[in-house]
């Protein structure tokens, strides 16, 4: 295993999307968020994802240039066509938009069609954190899990991500896809023929048990949150099914089964996505005083295990943050840097740079 | 068995709160509320819950009189004192004030502080479905969830509901607790001393697993949706988060466990609700449209058992509303009867009539 810093994370991410054809500022949107996810500890959602959104652009199934416009807005909305831009590209200019509502007048609520893949959801609903205000964003997402009772996938891992600020710079972060695990989890275990829980995906009574994760990558059935409907794993599904109203339904855009399987290169994904911002102001003084005191109660809790003490969501990947910073870098596998300098080759662009 | 019908389910239960010192017109928002729940099979939430409502009027720990009053508010948003009124009244009131502003600006967003049990989430969500537009609710709660890794509970059950319009009044409708059940489902089941599924509740290790109902019950440990950590439990956590933060915490109301205990009697709840409105006509033309086309889709997918078919949220208890109108009244059991015909005579209110 070898480190890489983050900005040799970014270089090279946006070397390969510019040399498909990215624009400049555009590439380096994206690979800002590539190189973000594996700062804190996604690995699925970093570097290992670069290829698609190389591919997406090089095949002109994404526009690598493309900017977004309002169609429609009010005081406090926004309609927004992405134009099939980059999906960060879409998603930083509806945070804008939103932000900006939400200063004027309490809250901004954007939703956007024609968008693409915008990686992890927290780089969206923090950048309201900045301004001291709260930001939610949601994703649809091409079909993996069946909704509950049904024996084929419809619905997409639909994630949302909450952000809250709490005093000196602390908060609160929600970052999650509503099936039991995001696809990006069982992808990186199949490689490793690794086991995984019978509530992460519906697996056939005919089918083996074992190697599990690599049976449940091809499947492609990904348990809602909850899993068996007995758990309640329909409240997941009904989560998921919230995240495409406010997404491809309330915006416009492809949605449920209607949606470009994962790996289709054939057509645009025409992905949409919902963008929230809540100023506090508007409400009772004093909120990020009270966030601070709800982290406090949460993190002193007397824990189960004494090893594990009770986290506040965010807490993991601040952890990992501070760690690759201590580090002086991103640690990655020999088959993630393998992967890398294959794509390297390949484009013709400058190799990561390992320490 | 017997049955009633639901215009004497309101008339008893707004007789009770009347004659403990409600207002008539408080009086009859509550019973409203109380016998549309078990219109729709929500037996936790409705004639269940009465004696707990009585007992707060008569106790003075709710304001059977109170009106509601805008502390602050812009063209989208607004923050409210439900004055400690009835959870209902302060429900309603934070509706009628979403709803105007969705029809001015797209969307209105209501937090409301001093408020109280309000009952069933998609009494209010599904308001906004009477105008063509979303609704969704978010509720706090009394402490009876543990966070992930937590020996003692710290959150509420934390329920929100979202309401979606689809064409010719069929409709998407999600309304759940952030545990894996509501605390109502494990109320009904310790009477009859029936097993519940490890997912449901977090039982130390040294208890017995039998009668599991009761033990849960006692132990007031409800697990977050997902169950263990293992099966994305800490999902369920951050999801009862995000509710407290759109409640207590942007509310200034009472929060996580600083919440009074679910049977206290010595102080008023102070809960604190959030109420959405969004104008879907402000975003992409067709709202409905695709709404029914996506339950359409979901509805005709291949079940895996056939006896069991995919469902929307909201068919349940569409199919339970069709089941009590075609049989013309609300079948309770003996106990629940009893029960009624107690309070009944303690309050000298004329007793529920049963057909």
């Amino acid at each position: 295993m070898k480190r890489v810093v983050p900005s040799e994370i970014q270089r090279f991410c946006k070397d390969c999307l510019e040399v498909v054809g990215a624009s400049p500022p555009h590439a380096a949107s994206l690979a800002a968020v590539l190189a973000q996810a594996d700062q804190m500890g996604y690995f699925s959602h970093g570097l290992n994802r670069l290829a698609i959104y190389v591919q997406d652009v090089q095949l002109k199934l994404a526009d690598g240039a493309a900017v977004p416009s309002i169609i429609k807005e009010t005081t406090a909305t926004a309609w927004v066509d992405g134009k099939n831009a980059l999906g960060p590209v879409v998603g930083n200019f509806c945070m804008d938009v939103a932000i900006k509502k939400a200063k004027e007048c309490g809250i901004g609520w954007i939703v956007a069609k024609g968008s693409n893949q915008y990686g992890i959801g927290s780089w969206y609903s923090t950048q309201a954190l900045k301004h001291n205000m709260l930001g939610m964003v949601f994703s649809n997402a091409s079909p993996l899990v069946p909704p509950t009772r049904s024996e084929k996938n419809a619905m997409g891992t639909n994630p949302l991500s909450v952000a809250a600020p709490a005093m000196d710079g602390d908060s609160f972060v929600l970052d999650m896809a509503t099936s039991t695990t995001a696809v990006g989890v069982i992808e990186v275990k199949k490689t490793t023929q690794k086991k995984i829980p019978m509530a992460w995906a519906q697996i056939p009574d005919e089918k083996p048990k074992d190697t599990i994760a690599k049976l449940a990558w091809d499947i492609k059935d990904q348990m809602p949150l909850g899993g068996e409907e007995i758990n309640s794993g329909y409240k997941g599904y009904g989560l998921a099914l919230m995240v495409e109203t406010f997404c491809g339904i309330l915006a416009g855009g492809d949605f449920g089964p209607n949606i470009r399987e994962w790996t289709d290169a054939k057509r645009p994904a025409n992905l949409a996505q919902c963008f929230v911002v809540i100023n506090p102001t508007h409400f009772a003084p004093g909120f990020e005083q009270r966030m601070s005191e709800m982290n406090r109660i949460l993190r002193n809790l007397e824990p189960l295990h004494p090893d594990k003490p009770v986290l506040v969501p965010g807490d993991p990947e601040r952890k990992y943050m501070e760690k690759v910073n201590k580090e002086g870098g991103v640690l990655y596998t020999e088959d993630q840097l393998t992967v890398a300098a294959q794509l390297a080759a390949k484009l013709k662009v400058a190799p990561l740079k390992v320490l």
